[in-house]
This record gives structure tokens, sequence and C-alpha cells, in this order.
């Protein structure tokens, strides 16, 4: 049984594991505030281009959301996100946790624009409603689309015009980045938003994600945040060093190509083969509607996830590719699907 | 330069970096329901002599801490913790920020005891306070000591009939449960609480604790709050293959057993040369009261932590040891001292 | 100029007046253990025929709602509302800032049923997403719509075979339970939900609701959390005396008939004119469709709210009567929407 | 039987019940945007002379707290108060609700001074700790002493020069600014805090306190805070029309006179009698300890608090005298404390 279900089915890449044994005896600080971190940090501001910004490393996804939101926000303050944004729909009330709630825009393919924020803006204008204040959005998507440059551009101005945060969610930004259709460069984020993060749990890391916090206004006491939700890990140095290795010499980048090759082989092929697709993906997430037979036999050999009915006798399937994915496995698969 | 200042400065047990790099390629589900985590538990149940236990993996102590109280409190009612709690001093008010006040007993030792217990129950009667219902220690505690069996007894009858829960933060378990003074087992606990958790991270882990909950009626839906307060690892192997490692051939006590000796080691030496202890410790956490000139002098060769001013000429200082600490160094210490 | 913005616009009815005045040099407890808070509840309990409901008088019904969530609710669990709900939209996020997420359900006539419930919790049953607990609807609805007894029944009935709390926001009970078109009596609630409240702020009384706890389970420390949220009121006696004043003698619900047939000639008028009406409205509030020039006319003479746009000329505007709307003003709005 | 229980036991003043009937059928608009509360303002300011300052009505004392703390403090930042601080015993965990750890200093008094703040600043320097950033006060304290000017002047400049907010609570401010001891005039304040409130409901009003905010910095978006906690009241004319009523001729200072007065006339009674206090009170509640035989006998006519056992034959009691207070009682009772 092969897994196509997610990118975070194996542990890391051998790199960072090689990393954390040659370190491992070696006595550093606590809290993140070690060497390893402190080098990582300096690799990553030297890769986004800019020594203003601040850097965090945060062991989870849902953490760095929920701990920026309570850091950014007021109490009466809100987010706007996509209906299929994650912290709307899977972070188990995360941020309402926190005190906070999320106004969610319809959106059909994951990404919110400027109408979309216009029109939120236009019917919570007194004090009866909550303030909407940080705008949530994730490149890649949940549903596997990108932001152009473009696109971000619009999205920052509107932002800065209505005075909201721009936040991106970046736990697969490396697959966004790395894309065939992406334009934008890493270090362009940093003037395009208030915060955004890198994500090495899905491309290659144990576990760990790079926040980056470009806006001044946004920077202070955060560790007292991350300390106060939890996140603020004792061995900081596991972040520091899985960070090191994956902003060295392009490991980060090679891994996310990989993973995006791999879901392009596989999308090509069920194009070739006469299968619609929910939504075409540019990136390692690809959501193909089968018939339920032939999805059935699939189950036989890979595992993946059903992601909605598309009528009686088909389905749309989540297929997802990694930094690990075995080009051989995929191969099968493509074997596979043109013998069904 | 030595460091005892703490028992996280380094890595993790080989045996649990070998585990980890065998088993990185292998596909496996997330979220801790993996054969690792599932095995793990299988383990620790057979440990503790339990099978009608629940066990999760959390990767931090904060986050075990704010998890357990928020999920097993209503809005109204409060945590009791003695004036050296970690969760009342050291978590950046991570209880406070998930809606519940923590109430201090002032205790000489670090610990509680019925007595304070009753007293702030007497003055917590009426709907104008915060209703008492949780009671937290640590064991070790904060300043190293530990609970004896009949303490516990005690405790957990007074928590009984008060309709109190009992929850132990066991971040240093291992060192408590191998202290030369301990009488308890550690599957003692599970009749003794009813929650604890076992720390990897302060004995061999990279990171992780094991959450035991004992008491039925506290059980239901936990895995929403850990997701909810995002310590719901992707990667949810990663703290399955480590307590495999840390309870499998007795490893995490042989850890614990090791770092206490090495305090013991110390702590003598410190009471032969006729140094004053702030406190007698059992346990890895040593506070002994030195002239200031020595400390200077220590310094040069050692890191450690300041605890408290003792007097104008003395002061408390805190030296830790760890599953890791060098013998040798131990030694080295030993003599420095003496020369001093 | 005469409003009919909305139901609050004036004081309280005389005899709460002058019930005030007499007693207001008399000494009484405080925080609602008062005599006349006490007799209140006896009235009370006699007019919804159960001796075995709680009943808490609390100033404001935003104060109620978020009350009744935080201390029913554990952490992780949710409220189900209509996408018009009052806690969805005109609360400033006050259930999020308790912690806890509200799932909206798309209604037409700002109704819940069953389909809409078992909708969310289809798509709800993994702990990556909050889990529903508690199902809130108003009565009347925030668009003047009222549910019908059979209605109910099928709610609760959902409810109980999903365990879920059923509540009511009964800010506009009086209006919904004497409406022509109701089949409710105000003592069928006992049976037909957990938790409900009577709205005394909109029908007659200068502030305060009744809440009714039905369900045992939810009884227990609610004052704590009433103390807790700054909602238990140092004279209560305030509460307690209006409460005896609208429950003696049919005050309550005479005061709402009136309201109710105020509106009733106005809406009735408006369909014999030609007018739309956004929804025909059985109680005291009504969303006619009015072109806009008639509209600026009306604002010369009267004070409304606008609703929403229906088209390029068109508007839908909103008008409230109440247990002190003049019907004189009503005979007089009603000519000048003749000579329109 | 007649009580010295506390400050609320009766209505209100004539004044405010007749302006409350005159005004009943008047419409106004709702939420405290009507005339009255704009009057009320008006003449706040000038009792203050002061225009620049924000003045909010609130129901009651425990909403102005935490609504203020909740809106003025960043999610890790927390509140200094006094150990009889009515935040830090009597609001049942109201501010940590809200997210915000509540540090104590003990204090003899009820007050707090600079070597306390500096005390608890000096602990509080790490991440691992809350922030301190806000001291709350209350004047008169929960035990009845008052602030001197120059204790303010000092306590607010080390608020300043350490980037605190000083907040007094206000609830009997009145009682404060009338006693025989106070050097302070009301608008002093505005310049020797950040916010502060005056209360109602303890001098005269049914309920109500007027929330004055002087520093520019915690204005922005407090009716926001205001709604989320339930605190807008619908018929928002009813805080406005009292606060008209009690700063219109000098009534508030008036009916705070009397309290003091008769205050002062039973513990000048009691020293005369030779009784010990707990503490001299300068202001409307009383300490003084009586045997225990006494104490019984006295409630056979009085009804008044417990305060705290003082040895094993006598207890400390509390008595408190109000606006509406009557003489001829408090004359009864000197009788009945001469001739025990």
């Amino acid at each position: 049984m092969y897994s196509f279900t997610n990118d975070y089915s194996e542990g890391a890449h051998e790199n960072i594991l090689k990393a954390l044994l040659e370190s491992n005896l070696i006595q550093s600080a606590g809290y993140g505030l070690d060497e390893h971190s402190e080098k990582a940090k300096v690799i990553l501001k030297n890769v986004l281009k800019n020594e203003e910004i601040d850097i965090h490393f945060i062991p989870g996804g849902t953490q760095v959301n929920l701990i920026c939101i309570s850091s950014f926000l007021r109490q009466h303050e809100a987010a706007i996100a996509a209906n299929t944004g994650h912290i709307a729909v899977n972070e188990t009330g995360s941020i309402e946790a926190c005190g906070h709630k999320v106004i969610t825009a319809n959106s059909n393919d994951g990404k919110l624009n400027k109408e979309m924020i216009e029109k939120i803006l236009k019917t919570h204008s007194v004090e009866h409603m909550v303030k909407p204040k940080l705008v949530y959005i994730s490149n890649s998507t949940e549903i596997g689309t990108i932001y152009k440059k473009q696109e971000l551009v619009d999205l920052y101005e509107c932002c800065k015009l209505n005075n909201l945060i721009l936040f991106i969610d970046g736990a697969r930004m490396g697959s966004a980045i790395t894309s065939k259709e992406n334009d934008l460069k890493l270090s362009d984020l940093v003037n395009l938003c208030d915060a955004f993060y890198i994500g090495g749990t899905k491309n290659g890391a144990l576990f760990g994600e790079a926040l980056v916090i470009c806006n001044d206004k946004l920077k202070e006491d955060f560790r007292y945040n991350m300390k106060q939700k939890g996140a603020l890990l004792a061995k900081g140095r596991l972040l520091g060093i899985q960070f090191e290795q994956l902003f060295k010499d392009n490991l980060f980048f090679d891994l996310a190509t990989h993973a995006n090759e791999m879901a392009d082989m596989i999308q090509d092929e069920l194009v070739n083969l006469g299968y619609k697709l929910l939504i075409k993906s540019p990136t390692n997430q690809l959501f193909p509607i089968l018939p339920n037979e032939s999805i059935t036999k699939l189950r036989e050999k890979y595992a993946f996830g059903t992601w909605e009915e598309y009528d009686e006798n088909n389905t749309a399937i989540r297929l997802v590719t990694s930094w690990a994915t075995d080009k051989e496995k995929v191969m099968e698969l493509i074997e596979d699907l043109r013998s069904l």
C-alpha cells in the first residue's frame, strides 16, 4: 500500500537527520536562543534579502496561525478568510478559542480578492459587529491553487488602504513558490504582506514552520505570545537545525520542486486519460474526479483521501505528493490509471 | 564552558535518534494515529499496569498543562497551585489565557498539602469568587522536591472528598521516580490522581510528554482540545517513536537515574564542603548557596542559573544535571568546588 | 418625527415605574436574592406551569446569550445559528470572545430546521473541526418570523437525538407568542428546549430578560457564570420588580399583543396598497419594499431603518412597533402611505 | 431589622426616579446615543474641567473592569492589583476569563504604592512570565481607605515611567472624594491616571457607572468592546438620565457626603466606646472589632456582614452606610452600641 494521502507521511530529509545526529550532544541554549536558530535566521534573512524582518521558528502551523492572530489583534477584531481557509475549517476553532471571529468569504478557487474584502468591510461598519482587521490567505491554498504576484500586490494594497493586516499561511509555501505557474520569489513576500510563514513540516522537516514578521508594528513581545501558547520549544535548537539545513544549498526549493513534479506527472496523465479535475492544480495537491469503481480499484494499492461526492457515480479524490514521494510509485500509479 | 543550566541542553538519547532514522521513510498515518504511537501506548499501559487509561503524546509541557486545564474545567472553575508552580509563574499566563484563574498557596517546599487546599476551599465558597476545581502539583517540584506516596494518598483523598481534580505535572517525573528518597512506583500514579504526565523532553527525548488520563470523566473529546491548541502534531509518529524507545528496556528510568546520581555527587560534595543548601534536593535540580566570589569564579568554566539572592555576600544558584551530563565534567566540577 | 426604528425607544410600562417608586427605599438583599426576585420567580413558574425550572434575571440579551453559551459548552464545542442569528451577526463576536465558534446555516426565513442541523453535523465529524453542541434559535427571529409548535417539536427531537442543546433567544418572545399565527403557549417551551429566555427590554421593561433553564444538567453553578460576565446586578431587585409586574395580570401578553396589532395594521395596509414584502411578518418587525422616493418622503415625518437594497429603485425598510407605539401615529402613517 | 450590609440596599434618589418618569414615553435613540447620555457627558466634562476625555456609561462595575482590561491590554499582558482588589477576589475570575492574569501585591491598607509595583516589575522581566501592563487600584479601596493626592501623583509617575496604564475603580469614588481626609478633586483624576470610573450604583443611582478615559491611546473602538461584553444597554438613556441628575446641582457629592457622615458618627462612637478598628476608615465602610456576644446581640436588630475572625472572642464586622441611610437608625444604632 502506497500513500498519497498527505505530505507528512514520511520523516525528514536525510541532511536534517544527519545534522541532528552530529549536533546531538553539543550543549546549547534553550527556547530558540541557541546558535543554530541564530544561524538559520541569518541564512533566511539572506534568502529573503532583508535584515529588518523578525523570524520565529514554531513547531506547527495551527500554532503559528493562532499565535499570530492572538498577538496581532485586539479583542473585538476579526480575521477574514476564504470559506476553505484552514483556520475557518480545520483547526477546531483555535482562533475563536483565542477570542476572535473568523469571517468567511465564499471562494471558488480557495483565494481571496479585493472585492471579497471590500464587501465584508461594507457590511461590518458598526460596533454591533466585529471589526475586520486581518486578512488570512494560504499559498498554496487548501485546494492547491496559488497566488500570482499581481494578485498579492492588489490584495496587499487593498489591505493597507483599509488598515488591514495581511497574513499568509505558508504551510505549503514551498510547493507554491516552485510551481511552474508561479511568478513570485520567496523574497517578494517580505514586501507583499505583514507576516507570512514558510512551512517545514510539509516540505522535508520533521516539524517546524518559520514565521517572518515584516511589519514592525507586529514585532513587539511576540515571544511572550509564543510562550503563552506553548510554542516556545525547550530544545528550540531542533527547529534551528532543520531550517539551517533546509535553506542551505537550495534544499527547500529542490524538495518542493520534486513534490510538484510528481504531482504534475500524475495530473497530466489524468488529463490525458480524459478525467475531469475539480480544480486544475499547479502544486502538490490534486483533486481529480474518478468513477467510484475506479476509486475502489485504486484503493487496493494506494491510500488517498476522498474530497467530495461529485455525482452519483463519480467522486473527487485528493492525491498529495511530497518531497519524499517515490518516482517509481508515481510511474506505477500512472500505469494503474491507464489500465483502469 | 560546560552547562549545568538545565536538563534540556542536549538532544536525545541515541536509541531515539536511531529509531527515527530507521523509520524515517516508512509512510505512516498523521496526527498520532500511526503504529508507533499505538505501540508506545501499549508499552506504557503495560508499564503502568492498566488498560483503561487514555494516553496522549503532546509536544511540550506548557501545552499539556493548558490543554488539560482548558479541557477539564468549566469557565468559572479555577486551578490551585503552589506559589512556585510552573503554571503560576513560568508559563506567561497560559492558563489565564484559556480563561482560568490560578489560585496559589504559599509553600516552602514547592508542594501542596491537604491543609492548604482546605484553607483555599474555605475562602472560596460563594459565586462572587472562582470555584476551585483542579489541584495542580509537580513531581518533582520546581525546586527539586518530591512527593512521598503517603502524601499523594492524602492529597488525592482530600481532592476526591472535595470534588477536585488532581493533576500532576511530570515534566521531571523521571527524576522524581528514580530518586533515592522516592517510594512511589510509576504505576501507583494511575490510582493516585486523575491525570498526570511523564516528561520526555527533560529525560532523553528530543521533545514530547506522555499524558495519562486516569479518570474516565476527563477522557471525552480530549483530542479536540489538543487540536484546538495546536498540539496535534502532523507527524505524530515522532512522539510515538520516542516513547516507544524510552519505555523499552527501562531506558527512561536508567536515564533519570543517571541524572540523579550526577546531582547527588555534586550535592554530597557541597554539603561535605560545608555549603548551605536552599533546599535539600533528592532530584536533579540543586540549589546551593555560595559566596558571590566563588560563583564568579565558577562561571569561568561553567554555565548555570542564579536562583535568588541569599544575603549580601551569598547567592543561591541552580545546578541542573541531565540524562546526558558527563560524569567527567561532574568530577571536574567537584574538584573545582574543593579548590575554591 | 415619530420613530418606528425599534422596540426599545421608550422607557417602561407605568406599572413598572410605579412599583419601582413604591419599593424604592425598602432595603433588600443584593444580587437577585431579594424578595421581589423570589416572588417574580414564583409567578413565572406558575405561568410556565413548572416548579423544577431555574430562573435567572439578567440585564440584557447579549449577556444572556454569551453567559449561557459560555456556561453550557466545553471549550471545543460550538453553537449552530442561522446566518441571520443575532449571535452570528450583531453581538460583536461576543460568543467567539468566550472561545466558541458560531457555525451558521443559510436560512431564507431566519429559522433553523432539522435538515440544516444534520447537514452541519455530517460535515463536523472529526477532531480537526469544532464539535457542534448547541443550537441557537430566536423566536421571533431577527426577521420577524416565528416557529410553529410542530417545528419546535421536530427541532428539539433532532437535538436530543444528536446530543445537542436547544437554546431559544426570546428577546422578542412576547411578540412571537402573541402573534395571530402562533400556536405555542409560553409554558410549552419548558418541554421544547433546554433553555430559553423571555425578553423584557423589548416588551415594556426598562431592561431585563428572564432566563429559564429547563435541563437539569445545565443548572449547576450558573450564577458563577453570571457574576463572571458582570451580569449579577447589585440591585437585582430592579429585575425582580419588573418581571413581577410584567407577569401579574397578563401585562406581558397585553403589551406584546398591542405591538403586534400595530404592526398588523401597517402591514395589512402595505399589502393593500400593493407593496411587496421582503418577508411576510406575523410579529412586530416589518420589512416592506418601497420605492426610494417614497422612502425619502416618509423620512420627513418618520424614523426607521434601512434593511437592504432591493433593486435600483426600491429598498427594503424595517418598521418596528412596540408596546408603546401610539395608535394615532400608526393611523397617521397609514394615511401617509396611502397618499404617497 | 435595619441593614448596614452594603450601599446598594435601596433604590435610587428621588430626582432620578422623577427624571425617569418624566422622560418615560419620549422616544430616544438606543445604545447610549440618546440626548440624555449626550447631555450627561457634557455636564460631566464640565465637572471634570476637560473636553478631551471620553465618557462611557456602563451598567455595572465588574463590567467596567473587565471591558477596560480586555480592551486596553494585549493577550500576554497582565494587571497588577492589591490582594484585596475587587478584580483579584470578588469578580469570579472575570479578568482571567478575558485571558489576563491578575498579579497581586500584599497590602495592609488596600492600597498599592510605587515600591510594590517596582518589585513586581523586577520579577517579571522575561517572556516566560506575563508582562505587567496595567495597575488597578480602587478609591476608596475595598477596605475603606483612600488615596491622598500625593500618593496618586507618585503612583502615576511610576506608571508612566514604566509604561504602565493606571486604572482606578471608582465604584465608591463618591465616598472617597467627599471624605474628610480627602485632598483630591474629582477633576484632578483626569491628570492622575489613564482611566477611572465614577460609581453610580453605590451612590444614588439604580445602577450605572461613568467611565472616563483620559489617555487618548485607550479610546479607540471602546464601544466595540462594550458591545462584545454585553454592556451596551439597548435603552442607554437610562444611564444618561441618571448621571444627568447625579451631576446636576451637586447631588452626587451631597449623597456621598451623607453616607460618609453617617459612617463617621458610628465610627467615632465606636472609638469613644473603646472598640478597636481593623482599619480606621475615612469613608462609608467600617471594620470595627466587637466581642462575639455583642455581635449576636446587634444582629437582633441590624443586618451587617462579618469580615474576619479577629481572635477567639472577637470578630471584625463590616458596617456600610449609604446615601439613603436613615440618620435616626444611625442614632438608634449608636444608642444600642452604648448599651451593649
